[in-house]
């Protein structure tokens, strides 16, 4: 087996880097695919939100982050964070030795699997519209895209309004936006950011139901676990362990993190990576 | 009259500092007050949110900024911020020197006229409120005081929501969480967030009749005009002039700053402070 293949004949160790809890909802999505892994999360709280930040910075930020897991003993990064991923997935490619998965193709993948109009909504924070990184990737097989910024989205979730009428409310209010420019024949709502899933049974009840949603964190899931060769559905009896590292306070991260990862975490470790 | 003295001669040249667009509000009070007068308005946009970052980091950003209009020859220097005020207005009184007045101080002052109970509740960002900026301000004018974080009300205001249903139903929320643990003789309310006073009239609406609503930014301007020995309604033939510097992109402020200033905003200049 060559050095460059990611089938590991020991358990395999896979990173997820995040700059903040975003992320846990792919690494939720990619524990319950392969559970039989070591799981080692980074939050590089300290410094977000990235999505304001040059392309340089973010990139900056996450090859320092990459390098430290690679540091680890690592056999996969994923790049559990919509803006790293659309600003800085080549340039930390190029920096580290283990195979490099980010959202943003998977989420893509799936859509064109799905999708028959070919025409598509993606919700996402501003910074990650601004990079029309989705409409890109979306456009390369084929799709015509309808890119819409859902600010309040990521603060109501943080907020803990997973199931709150005021989150109904605004969705509905976004989703009525988006379809009054997108084509009448939009079959799939690509939901391009990580924070998104919590609310995606909300989603559900107020997204016509002729448009399927797809969702980032569980096509890069599916990803990664074809990339280690573990067969859908395959269930181990071994549970997967975790270890959190995060730039900024572990408190915070550690009150944060059950809403997104459904258990709650103990053993934050800090890590100081500079300015 | 002395070199202390902040009354002029020459018409007066006040800046304003702030992380992002939130102190506009406290400029267009300060102006609403003071219109014979030169404005220069700072906004570090680059590196906002000041909230997320060490007293020590906010401190530097705001010195380096507090120094570039220093070198601009202010008469005076207004920290329309109140993480910036809650965390470094002694450092920053300390690195220049001309006149400091930060946004906390005239708010709590506000509060002690016009409250008879001494029990008063704070809306202001998770930041300001981890900071208990306020409590202690309020403490040393004799309050009891309930802190109440609000986070979405910087994404509603900011997603130009100011008389939305959705707004007045976080904010009736936020409202009604306050006084289930604030005192029943709660009279005042202060808004420790300068993008609150944009929401004033919905709050209005939202908030018991018997709690007045002290609005800091229109405290900062009441103490500026009476600094600068402006009687209060004296309305001089002459109109403000404005200058906006940013660190981050120019477009971005002059597309918000209207919601905020009320009016529309060209000629943004852009400043690099480093990172």
């Amino acid at each position: 087996m060559s050095q460059a293949s990611t089938k590991t004949t020991h358990r395999p160790r896979i990173a997820v880097f995040d700059s903040g809890v975003g992320g846990l909802t792919v690494l939720r999505a990619i524990a319950g695919q392969v559970p039989d892994a070591d799981y080692l999360y980074f939050g590089d709280t300290a410094r977000l939100p990235y999505g304001t930040k040059s392309r340089e910075t973010v990139a900056r930020y996450a090859i320092e982050a990459a390098l430290f897991l690679q540091d680890l003993g690592i056999d996969m990064l994923v790049i559990g964070c919509n803006t790293a991923t659309a600003l800085a997935l080549y340039d930390i490619k190029g920096a580290v030795d283990v195979p490099v998965i980010g959202v943003i193709d998977p989420g893509a993948d799936r859509a064109a699997e799905i999708s028959r109009s070919r025409e598509a909504v993606v919700f996402a924070t501003e910074a990650t519209i601004s990079s029309h990184a989705y409409q890109r990737a979306l456009a390369r097989r084929g799709f015509a895209t309808h890119e819409k910024a859902c600010p309040l989205l990521v603060p109501l979730v943080e907020e803990g309004w997973i199931e709150h009428p005021v989150t109904e409310q605004v969705a509905r209010i976004y989703m009525i936006e988006a379809l009054r420019v997108a084509s009448m024949n939009t079959d799939v709502l690509v939901l391009g950011c990580t924070h998104y899933p919590l609310i995606r049974p909300l989603l559900r009840r107020v997204v016509p139901q002729k448009i399927a949603i797809v969702d980032s964190a569980e096509s890069t899931a599916q990803v990664v676990a074809k990339e280690l060769g573990v067969a859908p559905g395959a269930q181990p009896n071994a549970l997967p362990s975790y270890r959190f590292f995060v730039t900024d306070s572990t408190e915070k991260f550690r009150r944060m993190a059950p809403l997104f990862l459904g258990f709650p975490v103990d053993g934050v470790e800090h890590v100081d990576l500079g300015g």
